[in-house]
């Protein structure tokens, strides 16, 4: 494993998408992380990357990248087919890794990629912002701490419009749809605040022409006789809510994976079980999202999981099993058992 | 059929029930409306409801308050199972019927209820007073208008806490369980923005001990590409919201029965597609929920369909076949096709 115990965690980008530049451009500020390298297969989309934001190091291939022993940790943030060859190889070269939701096309290659990080003494996760979000963070202290009782329902949603049919994210082939880039989200959200996987879903789908689902509803199904809801598309305007009903309580929130002035930070708490149920909106830190992420993923690697507030191995194969689940119930048309 | 063509609609109500008494509580100060009897097979407590009410003529059987010519419509508030019976028998006498949600049993009986209206000529109508809300009729006429653009996406859903087994709703024999009671609510919700009935439903239910749901979340199709989603409790803490997206824009509304201080009418708008929307928090005005659809129910009475906020006789089909095909959905574990 390559990694200098302190100091910055220095971090290399595999590929130069729109994606990588926000990520560069909010950790700018950070002690505990940099950015020291970009890899890229086409030199001069590299060049021109390292040379707008700053990048002292460029690599023209990946495994250039894997190579270089100022490197401690890579970010993929790859087109989602390609999420778990490359992720893997990195573990193999010793690189902690921070991939991008979806995690993997399925389950087992999911599996695979931790399979890897073990084998190879690193860590490896999935990024979701808003899981480092102190809105986030609230939100599970509520929910832990029982401000509204046992859990019984559980909705989460996520839409935007998508209307570009050449977007990477319409192409099955590599692993796109409105399940896999957006339903991601709330399929995260479920399962951190459920804190299990469901036992059944089942799901319908909206098809478009290119072959992946535009919007996707699921119910996912518990076996305590908590249900939760799902729902996410590329057909709607963009929205973003979770609601949480316990038996004494409710919590709704954005989950934002950024915050700020335009996107408050707000978790809107109901405790009571009744119309007259006392509420108290609060309003958590704001942050950038890829900032506190990677700044908890530096905390991960430099002290341990118990430091990492994003979602653990165990939760993103949940998370995988259950996208599983969804699409093959949306593709099937009946409900369908969540694998183990 | 028997009804004074000028002055206040005269109501008859049949049974003494809980919201019978909310409903004579809230209309009073209406001059289009005046509760003018009261029917119960139990002549004590019908006595002493008339009494506290202030109402002016007690029957001791449904039929005799059928019989009197002074009343124009029945009010039926009455166990669920009960619905059709009572209101083809109040259309058969020549009443006005308005009829507490849901409609009927199922479709087969909200049609035979209808048809029992139709055949006598009478109006009868399924009682759902969010309908007569202000903060409603905002919903709908900014989804006719147009300002959300295309609707790609719907949610909603009503839960409480229910714990008493005892309880009618708890009773499958009355037509009881979450999905009738609670779910109508969203699914006649779900009805009013969709403008038709889906063609298929998926749905989960968490059962409980007496045989009734206790939880039920469905999916419900539509050729167009639009989906929708309802969820309706008896486990979790009292909750009621809805959510519209369109490709141009959403609208997020609590829908409420009530309006008022407590419960503002709040119609909460975005227009656009994108994170920059611009966001508007319409505020209504506030109605007791009884009081507006009771008015309303006067203004079709005397002046015809185009005055009616609620369901039309179509809508409270459609909401009857949907509700029919998702507790089909539940039992069967399958998706169901939505009958005609």
């Amino acid at each position: 494993m390559t990694s200098s115990s302190s100091g910055p965690l220095r971090i290399g980008i595999l590929g130069a998408a729109r994606i990588a530049r926000l990520f560069v451009e909010a950790v700018r500020p950070s002690t505990k992380v940099v950015v020291t390298a970009v890899a890229s297969r086409d030199g001069d989309r590299a060049a021109a990357f390292a040379r707008e934001l700053d990048i002292g190091r460029v690599h023209s291939s990946y495994d250039a990248l894997f190579a270089d022993p100022d490197i401690d940790a890579v970010y993929v943030p790859l087109p989602n087919n390609l999420h778990a060859e490359w992720s893997i190889r990195a573990a193999a070269a010793g690189k902690h890794v921070l991939c991008e939701k979806p995690l993997a096309a399925n389950a087992a290659q999911a599996r695979s990629m931790f399979d890897a990080a073990r084998k190879n003494g690193v860590y490896l996760v999935e990024a979701y912002p808003y899981r480092a979000q102190p809105q986030t963070l609230k939100v599970r202290e509520l929910v832990t701490a029982g401000a509204i009782g046992r859990i019984q329902l559980i909705q989460a949603s996520f839409g935007f419009p998508l209307t570009d049919v050449a977007n990477i994210r319409m192409d099955p082939t590599l692993a796109g749809g409105a399940l896999m880039d957006a339903g991601s989200y709330p399929v995260s959200f479920v399962r951190m605040v459920a804190g299990t996987a469901p036992v059944r879903v089942s799901a319908l789908s909206c098809w478009g022409a290119t072959g992946v689902d535009l919007t996707t509803m699921a119910t996912l199904e518990y076996p305590d006789g908590l249900l939760a809801q799902i729902s996410c598309s590329f057909t709607t305007a963009r929205h973003r809510h979770a609601f949480i009903s316990g038996d004494a309580g409710s919590i709704s929130t954005p989950y934002f994976n950024d915050t700020g002035a335009a996107f408050p930070p707000l978790v809107d708490v109901r405790r009571g079980s009744g119309w007259d149920a006392e509420r108290e909106v609060i309003e958590t830190g704001s942050t950038a999202g890829f900032l506190a992420e990677a700044e908890s993923f530096h905390d991960l690697v430099r002290f341990g999981w118990e430091k990492w507030t994003g979602a653990t191995p165990d939760e993103s194969i949940d998370i995988a099993l259950t996208l599983d689940a969804i699409a093959a119930s949306s593709r099937r048309g009946v409900p369908v058992e969540v694998g183990r």
